[in-house]
């Protein structure tokens, strides 16, 4: 058995969904999973589908090409199709702080991510140790303002090499540059420790601490050239007080840091994010 | 413009989806709105479509008639379809709280509900007051334990004659007959004062104040004939401390209950709940 | 028995939980309830105590005198002490929207609120009729360009006459003038529609559904001159996704409103807030 | 500077907290938390302080034997004290999950937890190498129907051995003992994943699932001799749907157990928790 999943977007249009559950029905697919939303604002079609076929029957590509002429080319469709055979490889960026990188390697080691984690990379050699107590390669590309492009060419090459899917970052810290957002287009995955976008900038939890806020948050988004705006994938927020200090305040917001994150990376794995307009559409 | 919103459950088989919005498609019904639900479980198949059909060329009988033959008697399905143009007819019952019952006419009032209210009963005379208030007929209808039959059959002379199609049990304080039920199954929407199902019975709040617990919450649910067991549609919860007496519970019990159980019409007022083995599908 | 609550801050210093507990033991008064913050940051020291004294022995006045004698003029304490004598009153500010003030009404209505309403105070003729269903006085005070100094003027006449000790703005939707904030000075509680301070200004509901975000919020805060950025009396939020229309988002955030508003200005009545620095502190 | 953390609870009565207050002014102690609580239904007193004393002026043995003579005798109190000196320690019960005991031992590595971990102990091998790589002694003692007696009596002998302030059941999933509770009185923190109360007993997931709930929990609670029936010490919820599996469910209960059992851990290392008649105090 093999299980593809159709990501689909375009204009909102009459017939969408027959044409397409009726071409996986001629296939001999079997539709397990459809879930589809109209932005009527914008007035843009969204699908989701899994498909189940007997691998007798199924060839990948040529399921792919006949979607394309008798589908894609009709309803000017903005595709991806994946297939369960591919297992996707994440690259993870870290810094200094450990508590996101340990939550993902300990979900990883347990079998909870289906996934691949070719190497971790960081501009210091503090979480080395951890990827080694998980037996993943680490690479250390240390980050000075004059060797920034040249850095950023070797996490290219690094990349390009382990044929990755997407990268996350961990408490990475560092603003990653056009190049690599532009290879990457909603691929990098970043953690945002604060309630965005109440607080951009830097130290949000002395600025929350500073208005006495009752709640804090944390967000997860893909990277874009702007900073901290990029399309939120999962946000969660705790409940916090006066008596609360900056201390407690960024320990609180630690731990809604790893969940947040690594709930996005789960939702990314299994391809429930649509992106269009700088916002998601989340299939859960 | 008629706006139908159908709704399916079967056995789990392939080919339904495309069978069905092809069968849209044929009438020149325009899908605004497909989700589905397959229980692995049990092997269940569950359908929510909404679906625009131009008022020149729909005709309600002969739609639901084609439906049934072309797709009813090949899936086997159980279904409902309803037409944007009935107005539900929902009657609340009350004993002598009013928290829910402000909430529920407030939004009433404020045109959130798009229904009619018929009248409100209650077996007390309490709240009476507040039905004038809002221009809506109060019924008092007593009960004792002499009068229980004779009561209920009242009852349902009235929800009969004003043509009910769901009752609000907004803190009824009364256990309602089978023979109610009978006639309203997955009709009557029940509000319960507590985390259900964890103190089942009387004094719930005295139960989760004596064991100090940190969450307390709130239930709607359908009625069924085993008490306080039937399928939940909706849940809430917020925090409570050693700080908070039984009142101040109660209170933030209120607070939840009636933003629980006026979440849980709104699901049903908008066909949004499928029921199946006393559990509930949600389709939001 | 007469019940007193006591409020004091000041510099943090040695001795003060002493002297005051002392104090109140000399003066043969029990001590029911006491809470302490300091806030290490700016050196402060903040107090709430509920003292309960017997009335054959207690005189108010003399109490009050003591205090000031043997313990402000030492420590430097800013202070407030209230009694369970005086019932508070508060003034209800309204413009079109009514959930806040059903919901207000419903509680005060069932006891829930230990309190007077003199009367609502609005713009628009809109409310009247539930200020009526509820027996309250109404007071229909219009405010244009041109009218606004009369018209506040007229509005301070009234607080003044009915001798208000608080004024709850339930979606007012005026802009609230710096002579009546100087009259009332942490004494005026707000609602924002929206998750404080993440989209300041107007059609937030519209910047947050244009951004994607997966949770909306509503802050209380007490009004001060800069807009929307007076101290946070309480705050909570509600999850949403991309299926949620800007009316379902703008639904969601009545509900949170009408709870979080309340639960403000139930924190107030119970001289549970203190303020310094524009930041809460909640004994609650 | 030593801070002290003081614990008292007793039968209500006037004059406790000066008599208490005024005790540490003597003694030239600096109060800088006090937190207490009246439990009117039972009449219980309970109070927590944080003192700080300078070295030169402070011993802890006349201050305790000073405390007992001139306030424990008169108030009956039942009191504990803790200096800031002594360094708890902690030992970890696991068998073979192991998000629990990652999430733990990420904290404590960098250093949120101010504790030690003289040893891991499990029945099953299974973590063995978690343990390892973070330099933890790990110690396997099998446990069969036949060797439970024995099996225990090792445990106890290793806690004594290593001096241990307190344990932690991370998923241990074993029954254990009235003796090694008699030993560990409210000193041994378990996490039950489910609802707790809700669904006591095995497969609570499978419960939960069976009965469409649209919450999930965890507790995390003092061990007792009866079943799940210990001191809640703290308690989280998240929201789950029709559309999640078991499997989903176990997932999303596992991130709410790991972070609720930390919470309850660092609730518990900070003195935070009072136990009184199987309901507990928590000053946080």
């Amino acid at each position: 058995m093999t299980c593809i999943t159709i990501l689909i977007h375009c204009n909102d249009q009459s017939g969408i969904i027959a044409s397409v559950t009726n071409f996986i029905a001629q296939k001999q697919g079997n539709i397990i999973y459809i879930d589809q939303h109209v932005d009527r604002d914008q007035n843009v079609f969204f699908m989701r589908l899994e498909t189940e076929f007997d691998d007798s029957i199924f060839d990948e590509n040529s399921f792919k090409s006949s979607f394309k002429d008798e589908l894609v080319d009709k309803f000017h469709f903005t595709w991806r199709i994946y297939s369960s055979d591919h297992k996707v490889k994440m690259a993870v960026f870290v810094s200094k702080y450990d508590h996101c990188l340990y939550d993902i390697l300990g979900r990883y080691n347990s079998g909870e991510l289906n996934i691949e984690i070719p190497f971790i990379l960081s501009n210091h050699m503090d979480l080395a140790p951890i990827a080694k107590s998980f037996n993943i390669p680490f690479y250390h590309i240390p980050i000075t303002k004059n060797s920034k492009v040249e850095a950023e060419a070797e996490q290219l090459k690094l990349l390009e090499y382990h044929d990755i899917d997407f990268i996350v970052l961990a408490r990475y810290m560092q603003i990653v540059s056009k190049t690599l957002i532009d290879n990457y287009p909603n691929k990098i995955i970043n953690i945002h420790h604060s309630f965005l976008p109440a607080f951009v900038g830097a130290k949000p939890y002395h600025s929350a601490f500073k208005r006495g806020v009752k709640i804090i948050g944390a967000t997860s988004h893909y990277i874009t050239e702007e900073l901290d705006a990029g399309p939120i994938i999962e946000q969660d927020v705790t409940r916090v007080s006066h008596s609360h200090s900056i201390t407690d305040l960024i320990s609180k917001g630690r731990d809604l840091e790893k969940i947040v994150l690594s709930n996005a990376i789960k939702l990314h794995i299994d391809r429930k994010v649509m992106v269009y307009n700088n916002k998601t559409v989340i299939f859960s």
